[in-house]
């Protein structure tokens, strides 16, 4: 493994001056394995932090609200910051203070437009709906207009997404590295994987769980 | 599976109405389990949000940062909003609208302190490697003064946190449930496992991948 990108350590926040602009292909490899992301606002003259799903249709990333969520609504077309975060390992340094993550990380700051429109809102909720559950569109009952109504299909622009990746082993100093005494390295955390699926209570009948779920893999 | 808490689903961000503080044992178990933190601060009139390894000891959350990062210092000790998000499984409703997840989150909304003194600090500094990379502050060298210096530990109350979490299947309409022509139910999401350590390319040596690494389970 090769530092791929830059040197800013997960563990050490507020740093933030690395602004690699990566290729569209990490860029979207890492908004199409995630589940959530974390979106903070400013509402009340504070931040507020908070894990949302999204889905990704081309360079546009989408997150649904409540069309009653007016503060929160005006908050974001104002400003948003969105990051989705991927671990890929931790990483074992020889000297306490050299102990990091690999990760992959996008960052985007930005503004949300509330989508309009019948068609452009479920074009939304559909790339929110297959980022978290892979066919389930098609198989599932879409909504009628009245069912749209009260969601806000919010719409951030990738342009300005920033991806940031630690790759590779601890920077240890050279007397730590020579005195050879400490095991240092890698231990690589594997993707989550599917348990069995759970019927729900109220599900009656014969209705198999169908081939899109059952095969589901991350 | 039943509700333990509240309706507001992790994919309708900005609601945030809910206000159910938990036992400590389930915000202890969810800060106890996820490897990473979201925080978000307000820098240049903007919400950040970012990414960063953190420890809890009792009821104090730690994390780090450049004691030169004195913008983002200043920034989290007028206020910072931090988010432990743990997914536990992706829930299939019968109409595309119902699918969510459930989820186990603290929310933590507060004032960061500088940590002041080598004790503190590596007490700190422990609770967060510890988190990360559980046996590894007995094992690796441990900082002497010099190195704390320009590290900025800090640390939060979690007096203040609150902890959401849903279970339980999706909450379908009753036409819906009645139809019965559509699986839904729960696809567990399982806990992240560990690879394989790999050893670091300038380990030289017969340095044998330690116990505390090799038997480490999530």
């Amino acid at each position: 493994m090769t530092e791929v990108s830059h040197s800013k350590n997960v563990d050490e926040l507020g740093t933030g001056k690395t602004e690699d602009i990566a290729e569209k292909n990490s860029l979207y490899a890492i908004l199409d394995q995630a589940l959530v992301c974390h979106a903070g606002v400013i509402m009340n003259g504070k931040s507020s932090v908070q894990p949302t799903a999204y889905g990704r249709d081309g360079d546009t990333l989408y997150f649904r609200s409540a069309v009653a969520a007016k503060e929160f609504l005006s908050a974001a077309a104002g400003h948003i910051s969105i990051c989705v975060t991927v671990l890929d390992s931790i990483v074992y340094g020889r000297s306490v203070l050299q102990f990091t993550m690999n990760y992959r990380i996008v960052e985007v700051s930005g503004q949300a437009r509330e989508v309009i429109g019948g068609e452009a809102k479920r074009r939304g909720l559909r790339s929110i709906l297959e980022r978290i559950a892979p066919g389930s569109w098609e198989y599932a009952r879409q909504p009628d207009d009245s069912e749209l109504a009260p969601i806000a299909v919010l719409a951030v622009d990738l342009a300005e997404a920033t991806v940031k990746i630690r790759t590779g082993g601890p920077r240890d100093a050279p007397a730590d590295i020579s005195r050879n005494s400490v095991w240092a390295g890698e231990v690589p955390i594997l993707p989550p994987s599917w348990g069995e699926p759970v019927p729900a209570v109220d599900l009656s009948g014969p209705v198999r769980v169908p081939e899109h779920v059952s095969s589901r893999s991350y």
